[in-house]
């Protein structure tokens, strides 16, 4: 059976997967970089960029985890973009250029559906309405019995979770207080209940966890 | 000089240092003991239940370190017991029996000051109407020389933490998500700029971290 994955959600201490005030030009808001300062120096992320060096301890093996044996990705619209409401640029065609580092189909969820964009890579964006169950219901489809990565952000990461759809959970606990953004884990509690959960801490101080759901 | 530091203060994912509902018979409300199991087996919380044994691993080694140097703790009146407002029943001498774990002088901040009380084994509790400054300026005076403890709850660690006046935080995040109770981190945005943090985890899942203040 293919499993439901989230990699690489990187959280503070206060329990923000993003700051406030998402914008063109910041992406995770007021937090800039500071929640991925673990992310990226790692050969995983350096090679998203096309570069071929990076480093590839503790951190880099977390990062690399994202990759193998994903079919398919479901994604919130925020993570597509800074738009809300209706679209009004369609030349916006995502963050990461024209070629972008899913190379599988990538179901965006938005209230305002349009017609999918092929990308070079073998990356094809769908952008559905659809609750979450539906939602995986299609990219399951697409993945050909691979797995299905949730790629976030925070608040599609918590519907899947709310809804006991997700298999695997790797969270970065980075040891800020961002005091405001888009919370992970509201309305979550006892969450663990349902998960065998592991962590370890890097050098660095960020904590890996990972919630493998119990069978 | 003395420095002002925190111990052992245990925080969920998603930053609740203490659940919803203390009473008499549950002192963190609706978390129970979860917040606090890497806590429990420890030979040092053995030895304040006047127990020989406990396990004397990572967990127990921080948990030890609250003590040495210690000579006098500040403490919030909602550690001291569940009364909320005007005291109603003076025969509440605390959660820990006739010879409290403390063996210092102990200032419960309160609006309701009350005579002090002498229990065995050189604890003292006094009970000040004071801001942060203030008690610590008492707290030091009764510590002479050695160093401050802020005991808790989270409502107080924050409140110190707010002004800068903690030169050393010991926190243990709990991989649980606790959904409702009493939030550490709440108004402390950026933090981590003031202190070298570090960070180990233990194989039971508890990340222990500790804030140090940059000097």
């Amino acid at each position: 059976m293919s499993r439901v994955r989230v990699h690489n959600l990187s959280v503070s201490l206060d329990g923000f997967a993003t700051g406030a005030g998402q914008r063109l030009d910041a992406p995770f808001g007021h937090a800039g970089t500071r929640l991925h300062e673990w992310f990226f120096p790692t050969r995983t992320f350096r090679a998203m960029q096309g570069e071929a060096e990076g480093t590839a301890g503790v951190d880099d093996v977390f990062a690399a985890a994202l990759t193998p044996g994903i079919g398919a990705e479901i994604m919130g619209r925020n993570k597509f973009g800074p738009q809300r409401g209706p679209w009004e640029d369609h030349e916006w065609r995502g963050w990461w250029g024209p070629n972008p580092p899913f190379h599988t189909p990538v179901f965006v969820l938005t209230h305002h559906p349009r017609p999918s964009l092929e990308m070079e890579g073998g990356t094809t964006f769908h952008f559905i309405d659809a609750t979450p169950k539906e939602a995986l219901r299609r990219a399951r489809e697409a993945a050909g019995g691979l797995d299905v990565r949730i790629g976030g952000g925070p608040t599609t990461v918590r519907e899947f979770l709310a809804e006991d759809l997700v298999d695997h959970l790797h969270v970065a606990v980075v040891p800020i207080v961002l005091g405001r953004g888009e919370r992970l884990w509201d309305g979550l509690e006892g969450l663990e209940e349902r998960f065998e959960v592991e962590s370890v801490a890097t050098p660095g101080g960020v904590t890996h966890l990972t919630f493998t759901r119990s069978r």
